[in-house]
């Protein structure tokens, strides 16, 4: 006997549409069929799509920044909004602070997450001092335990490699099989346009997307890139921008490169007029992060590589800090200067994430329902280890999955989201597409907006070798 | 009860890889889940790969030419030859000759086809002669009878047709919505060169690849693309051949233009070099097929383009011309001149088409298997109007799927070969991965190299709209 | 004893700028110096500036059109307007009508121009029926004569040459070693559109814009690149108009291609828009021409064309069509579409040409003062045979010479034009630097807007053959 | 009375070529005339022609060494050989030595080249060491002094400016107005495949060419590029070696950056199989430079950028480290692994560059003599500030005058030339054209072969601002 059988909802895959039911049993599907027969829950998804289970494999919670800033979303908050969402596996970072060891930092990540999550999760791991015994011995028995990627930057004070870091990091990452993960922004370049902007007095928050301008992500896609193809190893630009980074990739993925990409919400919904707020004022800060919101022209872009391929993931990166709040976005000194927003990660977006993509890019003709699940599900799952476990809709997988209303009609608003931090960027847009119930392991943890589920439902998941290195 | 239940596969998609039981009931996939329960026919498939049967879009049978050529292979051992290759789906085309009504080739082509596939089978037409009758009556009704897509040629004294009448199909294609196929090299271009080439006395089978170069079916591509872009319609380059045509099209891809692209077996494992056969002898005219295969690097551009997304499709272009017959490839003048020798559609092909994309790509790391399903499978059914009944192993679907050995290796000859043309032109070529039993609605039509299916067996499929279409 | 001594100019020459006396005698400049010594007739150019004197390499003069239309300027208007534009050669086109010999076009037009003119000429062909006797007699013995360049057609009822055509006369040039010049519009899809236009009812001057959108010019550059590679002939594509067709000249640049091309005023200094008249009145067709005039973006790429060496040569393609007369623009049936107005061929121009180049060009830091001397002077001199004569301020060389004065500020109008046309397109446009003076062979033929030569003073040259030929 | 006139050549300029005669006074060009009258010294260069003298940009003499190394050639050995090659202005560099004042190095150098020199020179600076005092005050004052280019380096231990130092020294430039010209290749990718080659054992010659792959240089060249981008300055990547550094540098040209390029002959004439020596010995040492030589593929993408544009000037690089020598190539540990081979800079070729040049691009139809002369002549002196007294053959330039005899071969050997150096990399090509008479000032410094000048009759240049630099 099935522990629950979901029928009559058109089940849609990377590749695949087509109208069956959904059997699940112990947390997993083990029929899809015409009719999967008797269960001891019915759902029916009549007049509902049945896609899988969002996966966000770009979220910062609660992660300790230096300066006194607070994130508002830890574990519990964080994984409540991804599962009201649609979101069902959620990928924090283990961040590493220079002088400690990664080990003991990945334990503590842990204790941080233990009983509180509500959706799945697995860690990526932030490298920021890649000494040779973490180089040595740490990140080699990590990855071996399931930690199978990991990010480096290429700007920020207390985060930076430099050059011959990150290539020493990326050997390792060939031996290893890990994927590494690049935030690619030009660090010299950024603290030289700052330098000059601060200088003239220009100090707002719009500054902020002025002292990092495309050429100084470009420049750095590019050099992360040519590191990549000189120590072989694949390697994943996460949250592109803007149309000059996209052109790297995708002359990188032209000549056969094993370069991936991910773009993010920001690029797509806001551009760097956002950040000039009421007439230059605080306001702006609630768009600041980095990369910046570009222009109209950069969302074509993004739109034409979402389609394309050039974009293999989509994620939120979500990073919430609150606005109103001495430890949030508004920090001593944040007033003074753009340089003191904090600013390293991006704005709250774990919720809204499929909401913006499935309204702007499906409902309006941009990209195919096939290609919403590759992005957000299949392709995730593929790139860090989940696959076949999560990302899709299919005998043996998971039973996370989440319904649609491909006719709700919702406004975005600060009010109906679940996330701890006090305001949303997309305040008051419109949406056509909405997830009305989420699923994981077979347990309904959201129904139309209400938490079913509870802290400690998610587990931690250790992950395989990403795809991107081939089969052996 | 189910009728067969086929157990211990990997089923592959176009973008999942899981093991699972495949339950049938008649001709479809009922269920596909851990345990499909008991059935009247049992197929272990163990160390097996489950694949959507082949679906070739692209081949000629029965097809009556000028000069008194005689095409080798029918319905019959066309098909026949299909299903041992494990393609259950295959496309032929009805062609309109000058001055005939296209309502008539149709029904001349059914009659021929009648009581003798293997497979299933659908129709393309072919518009040679665009008279305001066939455009304004015949053609609608024809596709609004299932007959979604026809093809245009670009050259050939008695199929081309000039621009004017291409935008007006074109125009038509766009109103009725079908999806136009387009044999793209320059009449007038490859006609000068031909006739360079005689003068000067280089008349062996070698100069057909001379007398069309790179630059007349690149010109022919840019032009039909224009005139897609004018008249608003998608159309589908077929059987592209070298790096030249293929920047065209990535070019249009890139502008977010409609348009799709094809190539062939021959483009990936042939080069014009094979058209010198020894020492320039006639032996060459076994490889004369149009456009010729090209050389080295643009192997390695169509390899790029089956990876990266230029091309949707792989199809045989099968076009079985006899080679010692004077009926065939020797008919009379072909010695004197490469002109005589058939060559307005390539060479035979319908049978290693999947052996040899599936050795070449996924056994050497070229492609994924998941890709290979999209080009051999999901796309070109989405593409046709043929999905989600063909191209997919789904519950809901035709139960056609191919079991492929991933390890047995083959050499090609024309011995172990099912079509009635005397000749193959990848005679001793070393293949890895192999299919060795083919289902066609649940049946199984081919097991081992012996076919075990009937002539009539095969069913015509009517068609939907391409999904190149957007969705009303 | 010199002629003329023209001192105290700043002398520019295609690569230089230096400061120098230039002295003349017998029509022709037969010392550079510091002090060339006395002279019969002082010029004393102080603050100015002396460039070689302009050659318009793409001008129409008393042109028999069909339709009774019938061109404003003849030789002496046109020449006399030429002269007062800084200009001292003009090209304009024998044309052969369609079952007329070539020679005898070529003999009549000699005829027209006998005595006339105020600068010095020499005719391209226009080649419209290419039949046997043209292809094989006629041109060869007229390039042989000093004709050493031709224009074909790739649109225009009574002038369109099909593919077929086009590739037998590029063949013709290969052997003769002539330059095709060729119009690259597409004449069944402009057809194509305009009856789709004139079918909804848009019959307005500004739809002559809409029935030949840039994609149609485009492919018929592709296309004739094409043809040129494959006859292995030199071309110049005329009067590009926008970014795309731009996009295929770089292309073939890049390949290594023998490819030259040419833009006009009216692609820098109109656009589109301008064809809407006064609320898509009928002022709009003193725009039309063809190619028509393209938006903002294709004005910035020929901005980079004309500076990064794109463009080899700048030109009017002066068409003078009266408008307010019923033998002009007005012609019968203009008003009811916009395909009867005649655009076969563009507006005035011959004498706003260089000040437009000049002010937009070189005053305003977009191009050097080198580089309009190239576009000019020197490089349709080489690019036509008349180099070293023509083309450039050097020992030997015909005393053409075009004083400039850099600060002077000019409002563009009928008023100060000297044409025979009855409206300049450039009506109230500001212009910075100005021609004060032109010398043809050492005699100022116009001196601050004032003609001071006579008919008859220009003489006809005969052309070498084409630098784009690589020498023996 | 003139002092010398050259009768009979054919002078050719960027531009032109036309036959006349050249007047000379006091060292200066006051005349080109049909005929120029008399002068005390008759030069009659019938069926010559005559060139600017070549302008040298980039070459290294006398320049102290890290690690014991000696160049071969000094200030009087190097403008001999130039001088015997056809150049008559060489620009070696003023290296700053870290902790060293600029200024001193400046003087020191100055010293070094007292009395020596046979051509006339003009110093660039190195910056290695850009202290706030080099920056603030140094740097600026030498500048204003006529020192307005300099170079700086991205890699080699003992010059390597990082990304802050070069964005601030950019600053500087932007202000003041001096071109940077800058080594492109980067630093940590180098050294990372340096330890991995020599990790496994790859040790000989051969193996510095693969520790600097292309993808090093591309980088290297994007970042510069980036960075003068952000700070608004021209730069000139010099020594560009392949394809991909060149794409780079094309990309930014047609975005309209103020980007200029040169290479080197080591670029046309050698690949990296000759690094290979026989049998992968010592002799490999030879060609060791940097960038190091690439393949074919990049030969032929050399010569288009030669033609096209993509290159502004060419460049010997000449640095003379002697071959046999414990004291040059084969220092104490060169042996041992490619890492110890001198190789900062390339090697000698200050003699050669021209003649190599002329036989392998204007001889063999590549470029035209025009082209030949910007690159060599025009450009260079345009681009460093030295034109019109250098570059060109025009009233009021000094009399430096190139005379080459089109038809002359030679086979090239350390024997026939005139540096202090042991070895040629060219020995044994037979090149077609040779400079036959140098005229430095109007003197004759060499004459077929035979030094006729004599140390000290080489004056040094101040110069004027770079024309990267628009006017005011």
């Amino acid at each position: 006997m099935l522990d629950t059988a979901l029928r009559n909802a058109d089940i849609v895959t990377a590749a695949d549409r087509i109208r069956a039911q959904i059997g699940i049993r112990d947390g997993r599907i083990v029929t899809i069929a015409e009719d999967v027969g008797p269960a001891r829950e019915e759902i029916d998804a009549t007049g509902l799509l049945a896609l899988p289970g969002g996966i966000d494999a770009h979220v910062h919670l609660a992660q300790h920044q230096g300066g006194g800033v607070v994130m508002a979303d830890g574990f519990e908050s964080g994984t409540r909004s991804a599962a009201a969402g649609g979101t069902t596996t959620v990928m924090p970072f283990a961040l590493q602070q220079k002088g400690q060891s990664l080990r003991e930092a990945v334990s503590a990540y842990h204790a941080e997450a233990e009983g509180k999550c509500h959706v799945d999760t697995s860690f990526h791991l932030i490298i920021t001092d890649p000494t040779p015994q973490v180089l040595g011995q740490e990140l080699p028995a990590l990855v071996k335990a399931g930690y199978t990627s990991f990010k480096v930057f290429m700007t920020y004070d207390d985060m930076v490699l430099n050059d011959a870091q990150l290539l020493d990091v990326f050997d390792v990452a060939r031996r290893e099989k890990a994927l590494v993960m690049v935030h690619a922004e030009g660090y010299d370049a950024i603290r030289y346009m700052a330098r000059r902007l601060e200088e003239a007095g220009k100090t707002a928050p719009y500054y902020h997307a002025a002292s990092r301008p495309q050429s100084t992500e470009r420049e750095a896609t590019h050099r992360a890139i040519s590191h990549a193809e000189l120590t072989d190893v694949p390697i994943c630009i996460v949250h592109v921008s803007g149309r000059e980074p996209m052109e790297q990739i995708q002359w990188a993925k032209r000549r056969g490169m094993n370069v991936w990409a991910e773009t993010c919400p920001q690029y797509i919904a806001l551009t760097a007029e956002d950040l000039k707020g009421l007439n230059m004022d605080f306001e702006g800060a609630k768009y600041v992060c980095s990369p910046p919101p570009r222009d109209a022209d950069s969302q074509r872009a993004i739109w034409e590589g979402l389609r394309d391929g050039t974009f293999d993931i989509f994620s939120s990166d979500h990073c919430p800090f609150r606005f109103d709040d001495p430890e949030g976005k508004d920090v001593p000194g944040a007033r003074t200067s753009f340089r003191w927003v904090p600013n390293g990660i991006p704005i709250p977006g774990i919720e809204t994430r499929l909401p913006l993509l499935f309204s702007e890019g499906v409902s309006k003709g941009r990209i195919s329902l096939e290609r919403f699940v590759a992005l957000t599900a299949t392709n995730p799952a593929k790139l860090f280890g989940l696959y076949p476990r999560k990302g899709t809709i299919a005998v043996g997988a998971d039973a996370d999955i989440t319904l649609w209303d491909l006719s709700r009609e919702v406004t975005l608003s600060q009010q109906i989201l679940h996330h701890d931090c006090d305001y949303t960027p997309y305040e008051g847009l419109a949406v056509k597409g909405w997830p009305v119930r989420t699923l994981l392991r077979g347990q309904t943890i959201c129904l139309d907006g209400t938490i079913t589920g509870s802290p400690g439902t998610g587990r931690y998941l250790d992950r395989a070798t990403s795809q991107a290195f081939p089969a052996a």
